[in-house]
């Protein structure tokens, strides 16, 4: 045809890890890619959704050298684009939760791509369902919110006094690395130390581990059962 | 066969509105339901993924009478289990943010049923990615909170002052009837008057409207757009 194909690339969320956790969207967008740029993290049964002529290009961040990744992936998905392909940038759980999203976003569509973006369930949704324990409850807590555990800076600067009070219920994201200086920002808050708190490594998958505790022995449960995993 | 089957429930999250955002394993539930008890805002086209011959029950709160329904809908599910169906419960979102789906687990683990949840898109996610507004962006947020806006005392005490920081970002569900109790407690609680805020009415549904704005004229474009759908 006389037609050059416009090349796009889609955000898509994989969700938490359980291939069952794709949405619909997301299953068709992997169908119709040319070219799919995933995570490291996304596991191969997700990616037998592909095509199988597609061409796939494992492109996720290591702990460490993040910010080089990203520009280099970023320059992945604009090459792609920029051949006519129809490209998917596959990223666990929601593609704008934690997930670097927006920024690709931005370096694509300051190169005047086409972006769109297809949400996926976020790892705290999908390891609820999982081992049954509901976000909100009525007379409970009347607000959830998601929390990363990791920056740049080493653990954020989180709002440690309002995230302390009775009655909230929160999930922290990647961070494993940080639970000692978490725990010791909450306690110092004022948060009582027999806050329950449930810890779930590679949430969703056949690997699955959940363990039960209270903030006062979170750090001592995460050394003691090894846990390394995405938790 | 000699066997009775045993009955049970699967809390099922429906996603935002789209079809196309359940999960694989939504739907695969909903081909396995003898029974579907459903929000009635759920929309014809999810219903369809359902066997033709499953019995279908809308049974979502109307306003002003949800603890009445309430009680009902566990009846329904309670009785259909113990009848030896496979039941569904399919909730507008994800089951476990705002939805009573602990309430409803509650009610029926008591009653020594069994109960699995699947996860669904909740409507930030869902409105988010439609609408291009990633949910946490490097040096803008490091967390994201979701609030409902209605609870049975109207609205909800939430940390406003808080939530009212620069940095904070959030989402509040069924906020359109309190908008203005909302918007007096931010501004009183010192939030920058011109904090962006997007309205978005029938997320991801073909009637979706969006609407930008900022907290000072938050209830001026609710009242100004007739927004009366779910937003």
């Amino acid at each position: 045809s006389a037609h050059a194909t416009r090349g796009r690339v889609s955000l898509v969320g994989a969700g938490p890890g359980d291939p069952e956790l794709l949405t619909l969207k997301a299953q068709r967008k992997l169908r119709e890619a040319d070219v799919i740029v995933h995570d490291r993290l996304i596991g191969p049964s997700i990616l037998e959704y592909a095509r199988r002529d597609a061409v796939r290009i494992a492109a996720g961040k290591e702990p460490g050298k993040a910010s080089i990744a990203q520009a280099d992936i970023n320059a992945i998905l604009i090459r792609e684009a920029r051949r006519g392909k129809q490209v998917v940038r596959l990223k666990g759980g929601d593609p704008y939760i934690f997930g670097r999203g927006g920024e690709e976003q931005l370096a694509l569509e300051a190169e005047g791509i086409t972006v769109d973006v297809v949400p996926g369930i976020t790892a705290a949704l999908g390891c609820a369902a999982n081992i049954g324990l509901p976000l909100t409850q009525r007379g409970r807590n009347q607000s959830f919110t998601f929390l990363t555990g990791a920056s740049e800076e080493g653990v954020p600067e989180h709002d440690w006094r309002a995230l302390s009070q009775k009655g909230q219920a929160f999930a922290i994201y990647m961070g494993v690395g940080t639970s000692g200086q978490i725990q010791a920002r909450l306690l110092a808050a004022g948060i009582d130390p027999h806050t329950p708190v449930t810890i779930v490594e590679n949430g969703t998958l056949a690997d699955e581990r959940i363990f039960e505790a209270e903030i006062s022995d979170l750090t001592a449960i995460i050394k003691g059962k090894s846990i390394a995993g995405p938790a």
